[in-house]
């Protein structure tokens, strides 16, 4: 049975303009892949309604679930959980659950619970709220599409929070072999064993490193003993 | 006028298993941001002829300009240059000005040009060729479609050789203020302050600091002069 597919979503203008830089892609690609779900596909939309309606659409309908970040805390900008009852057409609103929560934590914390902060108990109709140990405010998932926060420890502590209730496939194995020549060189007897080994992925990512070209050429399947063999050939074909 | 549209299309399997962190991204949404073109959009996608040709043809439909990087080096998994020519409905092959460049360069470094190699002179129909002063093998610019290698220091030095070939806007200027209060506090002044300043774009990226909340409130825009009175405001409601 082939693997569970994803896609991400990335909300957020600072990614776009070039003032930050996104993490929580790299990070979810590794947890995805060690859980046996392919990640196909990710997105970078900034804090525009419509762009947000139209992407999560689009991913859901083609992707087995979707992982977003962004746009869900109390500020003016943070439009993602609106969008995402647009795109599922359901209410959204202030939910007793989520609210008791974050009360709670301020009361704890001495602090008051305000109108900008009640904006983070908005949540889509049908909804499941998702833990967020490390700032309360909760993300959500509805149908098929994960809500999760930008920041990136709770964006890490939310992918915790959701992994373990999903199905995953096989875990995808992978070796890697750095060669010290030119992909021109490396082309040829890769696609020749590429050939042979139609059950694996075989990936060449050249570089460059004080002038001298080499790639590091990865060998991805579910079969480790499958991928050892070609590695081994592999290492055969282009000896130090 | 409203600026141009762009969106960038990262083509790689690398990326979406999590062996790779992309670095292109970050690299062209400053480039643009300071040429006056507004990065929109940005996709990652795997190495699958069908997810290619569709994300192109989406983007290509949606924005001024697109730019990709990845998949147009010698070995088998290098599909980009196939996959447009596809998109656009139009041949390719092996072309004489992409061919004679990589000749020279291969008779000057005293190695051979092979047919691995010779892929990278595969150019659809129509397409200009993109200077490539790092390795030779050229990127192409064809319609919209500007397709540019994955390698950092090579994507790095094609988008040097498209973007003067581009009218841009105006510049985005921005200006950010670093406040340590969580942003449940920050967010009321900060929704009425642009309410009264309806010309700007004013977002705010929170973060967690040993143990401390705080955001960095970022006020974007094009007119210099209105974005340090509204600075000047954000920073009077929130004295240090």
């Amino acid at each position: 049975m082939p693997n569970p597919t994803a896609a991400m979503l990335v909300i957020g203008n600072e990614i776009l303009s070039g003032r930050t830089r996104d993490s929580n892609l790299h990070f979810l690609a590794g947890e995805l892949t060690r859980h046996g779900i392919d990640l196909r596909e990710a997105r970078v939309v900034s804090d525009s309604a419509a762009a947000i309606v139209q992407a999560i659409n689009e991913l859901r309908s083609r992707y087995d679930s979707v992982f977003t970040s962004g746009g869900i805390g109390p500020t003016h900008d943070d439009i993602t959980a609106d969008c995402v009852a647009e795109a599922f057409g359901v209410p959204v609103d202030v939910r007793d659950d989520a609210r008791a929560l974050l009360e709670a934590h301020y009361a704890r914390t001495g602090s008051e619970i305000n109108e900008a902060r009640l904006r983070m108990a908005r949540i889509p109709d049908g909804a499941t709220l998702i833990d967020n140990p490390v700032s309360i405010a909760p993300g959500f998932t509805i149908g098929n599409v994960h809500v999760m926060a930008g920041v990136p420890t709770v964006f890490e502590a939310m992918v915790a929070s959701v992994l373990p209730t999903l199905t995953g496939g096989a875990p995808l194995l992978s070796q890697s072999l750095r060669i010290m020549r030119g992909e021109g060189q490396i082309a040829g007897p890769l696609r020749d064993l590429a050939a042979e080994f139609p059950d694996l992925q075989m990936g060449s990512y050249p570089f460059q490193k004080d002038g001298a070209f080499g790639a590091n050429v990865v060998i991805r399947g579910e079969d480790g003993a499958r991928i050892d063999a070609a590695m081994t050939r592999l290492a055969g074909l282009f000896p130090e």
